[in-house]
């Protein structure tokens, strides 16, 4: 007894065509004409679109962080991504200092365990890289986890320096483990905070303003020449400028195995929107800052030409009612970190497949089939492909919605994107072949989401 | 009833996978776990892998050239191609001075009808850009011509000076063609040449000499840069060097709707190949020529990077011992070009698969998926996709075999790739659902092939 | 018996010190302290800056051009020169259809003749590059001109196609002359000029929206890419944008032999100039067009690293009443040109200078010591060195001026600096140790300026 | 009563032209024709050029290193120096840890007291970067010191990190000091060489393997990337190859005031010279180590077009049979470093100018002027101008000469450059217009060398 999805139109990566889906065992056993059979349970999908369901593979949930927590959890994040069409996540495990990495991820599993309605996935954040804790990189994949993050901004918390750097590049390379780079000097950084805090300048601007880009350019191209002189596999996040992508193509074209992402909101913003009236700036403080309005059509061209293959969210949100406000008097104390995990997708398919800029297959490769195969999910998740699990969302590609922090699902209370209008949504949400959203009501139960065991 | 190809690997450009291929009436029309039923017309698939056949974008058959004319024509070249596993191509018609493009795809279709046995398109050559022949260029896509071709070389022959590419382009992009461009600075390579028959240097090494790779990289750039002003889609054919693959990462960077290629033979040979002893040079003689080891470098890492996404064969056959040798003691008469229809899936994959190159998703995107969305045949052909027709072929990824032309099928007398080792070769080729040739033995009639209609 | 110019403070490309200059018999004889002896003529310098007279190596003079002819003569051109501190000048002598290169140096001698003020030479623009008259290259470093220029724009009347670049190119190299060439793509902008006449877009600002950026990049380019094949000196002239500075270092860090100038205009102005009141903008057109704010910091970098070594003018003046106004109703009619000649040395001073983006001695070097070397004038003019010309020029550098056409001295009815104000003016002017100009006088008669015979 | 060095043929950065040259109490005080007067020594320079003495601002004498002390002190080193036609260098006051730049500077001062013969001045290189460190940059001026120096390497003992690098580009900046980097990442050097180590590979050729010239780009762009953020002046020194010239170049286009030098050697050597025979290439164990021929044309390029302006030594002379042998059996223990300060000017005169590479003038600029004029000697030192210190060397452009150790001056027992074959070779050098050497006899007493006071 299959579930079949029937008279929809499925959209991959590589096509668009008329077909039913079936699914049995939560898996998608055939994609076809005419699948349904009796005894089948039968979704009728016309005028829909069927998608993979979203991959986030950067997100923070339930994050400590500028001496508060990100304010969405396994549960409430969740929430928003299934809502957004997001079936699949992988989230930052943050190495507290003197801590395992082992130790780390069982604080994340203990974060999830009960609470998580799409399949997750964890990351490990080196931020304390003695020796013992490189060689357990080596240890990892065992753990289902295959990708590892260091930051080179925020000196004295994350930010490692060039030589841990290069040692984990080197033992996850040999680990068949994808190291992922926050790439800003935090050196240059500090340096400038802290000229600006002496000189007054304390509003939400000066953020944008004491990490310039040429600071992302630069710490990218070390990231990439460090990876290129190993041959180890880089992942370069949050690419946010074109100085930085010139880095990434450079590496690239001389054939080093570097991947790059950016995010749902530098295609979006400039570093204008940190000056809005009063404090408002500080709901777009995040890390690289926003940049100039000439970025984001570098950022369009390189999400077509492929050196960026992948748009996370870098979900990491703070109320601005009791947490951005930290920061009031004080840009450092801003907490960095925007939300986007409802958004990602319906703002990403109309400003991209709507506006010209993108097709829609490319659409689906860069929320999900490439965000899976890239981290380790190649057939398993963000696929409409026979085998894989059957995470999919029917969307109406004809549906207006206009977003909103009042209807959105999270535990945030503002969007980035307010008032931004959009056609083109997701009205059914499937995961491993349950509908778990249906009509904007939730309808799974918490803790049916599962952990990922990722390959290398 | 259907056929059903059962227990096989299917390989998309997106994922590898264990699955049934369900055939009905040529078209695929499922893909999935146990398609078999009562009835269906089974073809055992196990142990092999099932690939979308190939599609060549670049081919001429029976091309009048040099004053003699391509070796193969639609029916020896079509068994070369079936026989490699290729089961589509759009052969270059080209105009002949004084007439029209009609007229001139009336000769093409006559060279095909009766001998095809695999689909084949046409792209028109526009060699006389009179204003009527650029007006002409609107009425092709309802012939189902959706790409023209321009020469930069070949003066007095095939080439076209700027102003008509920059007609032919505008002209082109109005009317959802596609304009690819030969990039040679062919004004400087007639100089050179003239130069080196001056001075007595007559052998075929002076080919390579005399069109040296900043002369492609310039026409590259320059087709790039007239194609950039009007926003006209460009598609690069032949890319041999890295001086172009930089040019065209620079327009690509900035949003530029340019496109580009490679052949097979620019990743295996160099310059010093013709220089072989005696007259064996001329069979490496084709335009652009061959460069230097750095560039094959430079070649692969495109073709993983996305900035060239095709690769073709430019197959353009001339038998040595009666048409290369026309240019013995005056390298400018030795006909420009070399065979590869055959060859170019197998070694393509073997170098570049098994060699660690590419993955075998690439693989299928290089040689069937991405030629066929770029050349308007997506959703028909490339691609293992419900709706797409059943052009398949299964592929042994085990065994091995030796290229020789003595067991080659072309009317070719010569292989470039002669002695070349392969592991993995096409075993059985169906075209529109029908077993075409199988274990090495043509099974379909001549003119089965039919004439692709492509959209815009 | 000598000249001594005493008390000054010489200012060379390599040095700015205190020392006197003594002139015999037209040359520096000694450059060094107390030099008057006894019956020496004392020329008193105290607080004034002794600079080599300004070299300006582009200019056209009662040249013949849309119709109508440039409305400096070798008369009152030469007159705002020497009042603007310039003392020697390259003019181009442009081949008439048909003509000899010798005859069309015959026509430009007798404009010269009986009027010249200040020294000057000639290049030659090939215009009508038949075999004869590229055989004819070869005679004119014995006519003491060795830089011939090409144009690559101005289809039908002044361009030529690469065929001819190429054949100039390799002779001059073999001639010691050095080709010049007006690098955009004349055959793309003659198409974009009748499309927007046919949409009637008819104002000046269309002049720049035709010419679009990419199109000089392109253009320069290609003529790089020509002249490192053949390792043939090129000098791209009035070099207005990014995207061309790229192309020429990108030669240039590969050694060819590739150098350029920018003019005066192209630092101070952009395409919004001609989008003035009425038909204001003509004043502007000029070719290549102006280009954006950002195309400004572009250059004054480049004249900095020395990609650009050069700041000609391209005098090339129309009166806006009687000439400029032949283009009202169509931009494609207004004579393309600016004048300079006398504004050169005084803003680019001032804002290069003073403005703190070159240093005095770069600013020597780039209006006098590199044009006079790279125009076969080295030793000869254009530097402050014993065995030099005594031309040279007394600034008072803390003497401010506002420009206004009122108080110019050429026959033009405008300036594009009109209200300006600059701070530093030259007050004396000496050629070959005679003075021309003094505090704003005449002195020189008509007849006493030379021709320049340059070396190769 | 005056020095006149008569009927010689002077030659500056800028022109070549016949001359005598008057000198008044050590300083040049007229150039000119017929200078001699009566009661005038007089030099006869016939059938000699007369250059500005060298200028070397790149040499370690004296310098404790790798456990050992450079072979040359102030008194061979200078020797050396003005046998090699050099006047004055710069040498590297490396600051102790835990001591005062002022006290490191006294120790430098003692090092020279006494025995120099040649003019010297000295960097400050900032090992122990504390606070009250950084602030004593801004005192250096006033001890005549205006440049300092940063490490990148040598993790340990040298280096620097970012946060250092980042304060003293700034307070230097604001201090008119300019700030010096040695641009290799040794963080990921010391990673290389201990995996090296580990791995048996101890030979001298692993030097060069383990600093790849990516660590040297990356670290060049670093450096130059916080120079830009800062508008900060930067030199980076020893530039060795051609992706460290990219990132250079980069900088420059935008308008960054960042320079740089190349070293002699890096113009003659590759790293399969540290695979001579025996322990033999430990005498080309320096760092930048040698990289690739294709890199010499690329900085020959770069001294053409100015991204590169000096030509330094670097000279940091170890025995080859007391201390070069230390490190047998362990590359990372061959004190780092290479002779050049006596080769310098003849090798480079001869490759460069004989070679067709640059020009009389050019040389005269890298060698000369243009180091004094970026390390705050114009006016001074450099440059055959009036009121400059009479440093000069007479030139025999004619008179052969083969390099060997066994006739070289200083304390080295090897030349990279043995039985290489010069022509051109200095024959009189004058310091502040006293002959020091003549004819290969050193005239001048020990310590007549006189510190230089910079001026910013």
């Amino acid at each position: 007894m299959s579930t079949v999805i029937a008279n929809g139109t499925v959209v991959t990566a590589e096509a668009t065509f008329s077909a039913d889906v079936r699914i049995d065992g939560g898996v998608i056993s055939a994609v076809g004409r005419d699948l349904g059979g009796p005894g089948d349970t039968v979704i009728d999908a016309t005028g829909r679109h069927v998608l993979p369901g979203g991959v986030d593979v950067h997100t923070h949930l339930a994050m400590p962080s500028f001496g508060t927590e990100t304010c969405d959890d396994f549960s409430t994040g969740h929430l928003a991504a299934a809502m957004g069409g997001t079936t699949s996540h992988i989230d930052f495990c943050i190495q507290p200092h003197g801590a395992s990495l082992r130790s780390a991820l069982d604080l994340w599993h203990a974060k999830a365990a009960g609470r998580a309605l799409i399949d997750y996935g964890f990351h490990v954040a080196v931020t304390d890289p003695r020796p013992e804790v490189i060689d357990e990189i080596t240890t990892l994949p065992e753990l289902g986890v295959t990708s590892i993050k260091l930051f080179l901004a925020y000196r004295g918390t994350l930010q490692v320096d060039d030589a841990a750097l290069f040692s984990c590049l080197e033992r996850a390379r040999d680990s068949g483990v994808l190291t992922m780079v926050h790439a800003e000097n935090g050196d240059a950084i500090e340096h400038l905070m802290a000229g600006a805090i002496r000189r007054g300048e304390t509003a939400p601007k000066y953020h944008a303003l004491t990490r310039p880009p040429q600071l992302e350019s630069e710490a990218t191209g070390r990231a990439a020449a460090l990876a290129e002189v190993l041959g180890a596999p880089l992942y370069v996040v949050h690419v946010s400028c074109r100085g930085a992508l010139e880095r990434i193509r450079d590496v690239q074209s001389r054939g080093a195995p570097v991947t790059a992402e950016t995010c749902t909101h530098y295609l979006f913003f400039t570093k204008d929107d940190l000056d809005r009236d009063g404090f408002e700036g500080a709901k777009w403080v995040c890390s690289p800052p926003f940049r100039e309005a000439a970025d984001h059509e570098a950022l369009w061209a390189a999400l077509r030409d492929g050196s960026l293959s992948i748009v996370s969210t870098d979900h990491c949100p703070f109320q601005y009612g009791t947490q951005k406000v930290l920061g009031r008097g004080d840009f450092t104390r801003i907490p960095n970190g925007v939300p986007g995990i409802e958004e990602r997708m319906m703002v990403l398919h109309h400003a991209g497949v709507n506006g010209g800029r993108i097709t829609l297959q490319q659409f689906v490769s860069l929320t999900a089939t490439a965000p899976a195969r890239r981290f380790g999910l190649g057939g398993v998740k963000g696929s409409v492909t026979v085998g894989s699990d059957a995470d999919l969302v029917l969307w109406d590609l004809t549906r207006d919605h206009t977003i909103t922090a009042a209807t959105n699902h999270g535990a945030i209370d503002y969007s980035l994107y307010e008032g931004m209008h959009v056609r083109g949504v997701p009205v059914t949400t499937l995961r491993r072949g349950e509908v778990i959203v249906d009509g904007g009501r939730l309808i799974a139960a918490p803790g049916t989401g599962q952990f990922l065991q990722r390959r290398t």
